[in-house]
């Protein structure tokens, strides 16, 4: 059973979820509403000095939990899957530069090539940053998306699959990112999340809910309680299986990013405190 | 490996995959068009005189595979889930009046219980159809949904639940639809399908594909080709496990449904031998 929540001292906002703030409204509003856990998209960091960055962060008592997101190495594509390296080395000095100890991967898919050869590529994608993971003494989670994103997100739809994939790469620096989003409906998740902490492979925990009928394939997603994800229910499964981290609110929703943002922070604070 | 598909005797079209279409002119041109499987949903026969379809249907040479569809049993309102046993019950009407063999079962679920409630009270409804099925003739076919529709339209989103739903019953009046659309992402689908066959409970084969990206979460699905399921290789499995039945086109697209039909129903045909 989830433990209490009783403060927001394990809360964490993806900056993408406040989408209309920059990242100097992100790290002063969170601050300023008691939140001190963030995860940042790389969108925010465009043209931005990171070291001015990191300043910032330090400067509000900021924990960055992870750099969203590296990832998509799959193509059909030779030369699009060296790109995709590149781009994911570049993650890497971003992470570091800001200070974050983990990189989230949206693993990629390509219609044009079976799931197979797509798992292929991305396992050969993540062993190709390893020696950068070792270097900077920064981590990789690999986030199984919703099977809807089969097409042209992620080969790697269930906790089953990134399982699968963290052990056979065998890495102290490759491990899972879970979301409730992506993985709710899965009958074998409770034995998957136990498996993936038993090989301390267990990095990430996202929340937010899965709106019914939900409407659009991207951005519509629910603050906790909206929807029908048993929110607690998993975040319980995650802590017996021994996770201590952060608790991540990543919530893509043209509904809320149209609202006020200060109004919307305060809804995901209650949010938090009664319905994760 | 699929066997080389050289003429229209096990197509099938489903009347959605031509809404703009009334019963009689599904049956005339389909018909016309040299195909003779088809598949009625339910919609086309309200306020119709079933004994005239049924006779519309013998008229034209056309075999009834299935009428679509039953099921929607769970509900966290008991009130409803006794209306979903009596509109099951009418479907039996319906069906035995045309002549299908078989209905299709959109199991349902219910975002404000569990999934596994959902499909406590999924198998309940079924067990309930059970006497109406044997006396009628006429068998149930579970079709797993997409994940995608795990929140409001099916508890049942993998084969490997359908089937287990199937064997718990073990009835020879139910078994299981197998749709690629909601099922090609699966790595445990060649054996599920297996599985399946090696009970004898692989009632239909239904296909189209998955549009890359997809932008609706009802009507945007593809003509086979149009996106990335590997249609060959799913019929090949399920044809090496046996199956000798009709291949069913099941295409819910706006984008189709605005083009004139009889054109579509040639897209259709050349889809079908050569894409699928």
């Amino acid at each position: 059973m989830a433990s209490e929540i009783n403060d927001f001292s394990k809360l964490c906002v993806h900056t993408l979820t406040t989408k209309p703030w920059g990242i100097e409204d992100c790290v002063k509003n969170y601050s300023k509403a008691g939140i001190h856990g963030i995860t940042i998209w790389r969108n925010v960091l465009e043209n931005k000095n990171l070291a001015e960055v990191k300043s910032l962060l330090d400067d509000y008592g900021m924990t960055i939990v992870s750099l969203c997101r590296g990832g998509f190495f799959p193509s059909v594509d030779v030369a699009k899957r060296v790109l995709a390296i590149e781009d994911n080395l570049q993650a890497f000095e971003q992470a570091a530069a800001v200070g974050a100890p983990l990189i989230v991967l949206v693993c990629g898919a390509d219609g044009g090539q079976s799931l197979e050869k797509s798992r292929e590529q991305i396992a050969e994608g993540i062993v190709r940053l390893l020696p950068a993971a070792r270097s900077a003494g920064i981590k990789l989670a690999i986030e199984p998306l919703h099977p809807m994103y089969a097409g042209d997100r992620s080969a790697i739809n269930t906790m089953k699959q990134a399982n699968d994939m963290a052990e056979m790469i065998n890495s102290p620096w490759v491990g899972v990112a879970v979301d409730v989003y992506h993985l709710w409906w899965d009958d074998t998740l409770s034995a998957e999340i136990k498996r993936c902490a038993s090989k301390d492979h267990l990095f990430a925990f996202h929340v937010c809910d899965w709106n019914v009928p939900t409407t659009d394939f991207l951005n519509d997603r629910g603050l906790m309680g909206d929807g029908c994800i048993n929110i607690p229910e998993i975040r319980g499964w995650i802590e017996d299986a021994g996770f201590k981290g952060f608790n991540e609110v990543e919530i893509f929703s043209g509904k809320y990013w149209a609202t006020d943002q200060t109004a919307y922070l305060e809804k995901i604070k209650k949010a938090y405190i009664t319905k994760t």
